[in-house]
């Protein structure tokens, strides 16, 4: 669990106001605990029950709508029209493992990889994120020969066992794992760029002298469960340099910044000026139909199928390539790259003003529509504030909108809607938002 | 690649013979080349470009249709108009992660853990196999502390890293992982049941002895990718015995055998009166719509939720769910389970008779719709010969029959399609095989 999902989640069944909750609801809470048991994750004190989703709104039962500031995964929007008519049409026709040959994925793969700087011209499709970043690290280990990974401090890179054991955020209190050195997450101020180099240095050389090696970089781009860092743009390139230089692949894991959030065309990495050796995706890829994606060269992946021989059942199904194209066609056509840029600045200045207004407002910082607000105790210091992070999750969340926290303390809210949002979802927000601070 | 895959995907590209296919097909064998690049699996000498697909038959563009005794992806047929019109339903209402309540994933969750005995009441949801035995592993290694799996020694689990750890079919002519031992395959003879329990316990022995302890005795119930094991029913009684009393975890893969297909029961276990403590589920359980799951008890969800702090995004998220429950009520309403039972035992007494007139038939074996037809040069020897079974998997083609191939060897014809399979069907089949294998 990521400690801002624990922060959230710490309520689950034991803290939840029942009382407060209509019957139908506490019954489904019950209900819940008998099937789900101690794995439940449950968002807010006051869970929400949804019956619908449309856009940006989810609603439930009784006709209430939620403003949804924390989904990515339905980035072209909940229930999108075309996503679900292109499912619909595509599971009525064919449904099939990519063993056999077919249209749809194919269509899929190639738009898709239209999107990459040349050279990243293989794909390999997988179900998840998690499942993505489990084969990206195969990929380093088998091209390097070498164990050893550099990541962030409250890096999230997914849940299977290998992948765990480089998300420090899923095991906070725990050692590490010997073969794992973290750098702190590239946060504040214009030599932020600088610093993270020399991390990122110390760490192989750490690597290095207790024997694992250096196999990999891995980052996500946007850095979201750190609490987002995006600026001065171009800082990850020392970085990325240093990790040629010493041998190791830079994976950028676009699960999250890619397909657009960012604003600064369909790659997070591209904001960086920098070329990744493999890139995974995820999340939003499929708008919910589950679908991974792993990008790469030709060498890196004839390395890893001549040692793995990978297959994936569901990976690339038509299915699942029948969304994934919904979901390209949908950022394209309604130019969702570019509304990301002009809403999440618009968004950023006017996040930006409320710090004139609320000393727990600390920073704000992002890009496109992955904005972060990091809430402090005291400015000077920049002393995390994570009761009051999970003070106004709440509190929004009793005033219809949707949002939830990140970082290392879980102080930041984490702004990351849907791609449709609009300049006046984000007047709502931003005015909503001032209204709970206000009553701090 | 799974040995079976390997035989069937020699050709993959280069052997294929392009001057054969429609030039469609070969344009599209060329991009897929390029996207794909070495991570390309594709079956059959010739492979099949298919347009759609209804109930067991796939279909090319030039309307040639092809029986399917391959694929247990799309169990209550491919296309199934009820689980395309729940997806459909679903997809254009809600479709978010189980953080917020919503019904269906607890609809279905109770229905689907009615159909387990007492005890085994807990459910965390996945989106593949692979998730789920990612999952089982770790239960295990935190319930007893140890790090031994016990598996069969051509056992094919799942693609991430850990779980292609305890797959030696993935890995042919590779050591093992020093943590996992292999058990010969429980095939052949009524003393089958005693040689795998001393088998287990040898293995358990090396583990101990080794220092890695003992964690789990890991088997798929019906012993797919080993060449099919099914008899007698019971024999896995005395291995799992050895293993709780070692303090050890039965998990009971039912990626392939479970959802009926046995013809027994809902699960494989079952035929054999044995109890897991971790069940793992994925391929059929949701027709084609990446859904997985694991069930367990409380103690040891408690136990993984305490150390792993787990979700998965796409996990029984509403389309997947209501995909799951659509299938639950196809087998249940149309007596799936009882038609494998019947439509298997039919065609298994069928293709037994063949080996009155086939020498190269050397076993026939298997349960309800999951049956193995073992090809041997020498039936006194009993001397695998794959290349029989590589030819008759391109035969079949050729004729418009689709079936693969597993064992250690590649020589056991894998007969695994969809549940609604019917006794013409089985008759088309052995038929055509007998047709075959007169003209070997």
């Amino acid at each position: 669990m990521k400690a801002s999902q624990k922060i959230l989640a710490l309520n689950a069944f034991d803290a939840a106001r029942p009382g407060e909750l209509p019957p139908e609801t506490q019954a489904l809470v019950k209900r819940r605990q008998q099937s789900f048991g101690p794995t439940s994750v449950l968002f807010h004190e006051k869970p929400l029950h949804v019956v619908s989703a449309d856009g940006v709104w989810l609603q439930e039962a009784d006709g209430s709508r939620y403003l949804d500031v924390y989904n990515n995964v339905p980035s072209v929007g909940h229930c999108n029209p075309r996503v679900a008519q292109a499912v619909s049409r595509q599971i009525a026709t064919l449904n099939v493992h990519t063993r056999y040959l077919y249209d749809i994925v194919h269509d899929y793969a190639d738009r898709l990889l239209a999107t990459f700087p040349e050279g990243l011209d293989k794909i390999a499709f997988t179900c998840t994120g998690s499942e993505s970043n489990d084969v990206a690290l195969r990929l380093a280990t088998i091209a390097t020969g070498k164990r050893g990974f550099v990541v962030t401090d409250n890096a999230y890179h997914g849940n299977t066992t290998a992948v765990a054991e480089v998300s420090p955020s899923s095991r906070p209190g725990k050692p590490l794992s010997p073969h794992v050195r973290v750098v702190p997450a590239p946060i504040g101020g214009a030599e932020v760029g600088a610093k993270l180099e020399a991390d990122v240095k110390a760490a192989i050389a750490s690597l290095e002298k207790d024997g694992h090696g250096f196999a990999g970089f891995l980052v996500d781009t946007i850095f979201s469960s750190d609490g987002v860092a995006a600026d001065p743009a171009g800082f990850l390139k020392g970085a990325v340099d240093a990790t040629h230089a010493a041998g190791g692949l830079f994976i950028a894991d676009e699960v999250q910044p890619g397909f657009g959030r960012t604003g600064a065309g369909m790659w997070g990495f591209q904001r960086h000026g920098v070329l990744p050796d493999v890139v995974t995706m995820g999340k939003p890829m499929g708008n919910g139909i589950p679908i991974g994606g792993v990008v790469s060269r030709l060498d890196l992946m004839q390395g890893f199928a001549d040692s793995v021989g990978y297959f994936n059942t569901f990976g690339g199904n038509p299915v699942a390539s029948a969304a994934g194209l919904a979901v390209l066609a949908e950022i394209e056509e309604r130019g969702l790259v570019a509304n990301a840029a002009d809403v999440g600045g618009y968004m950023m200045a006017r996040l930006g003003a409320l710090m004139q207004r609320h000393e727990a407002v600390g920073a704000v910082r992002g890009a496109g529509l992955y904005l972060g607000v990091e809430f402090v105790s005291d400015r000077d210091a920049m002393t995390p504030a994570p009761e009051i992070a999970s003070h106004i999750i709440n509190a929004l969340r009793d005033r219809h909108i949707l949002i939830g926290a990140a970082g290392r303390y879980g102080n930041v809210l984490k702004i990351r809607p849907p791609l449709i949002f609009g300049r006046d979802h984000a007047d709502l927000l931003v005015e909503t938002l001032d209204a709970s601070l206000t009553q701090l």
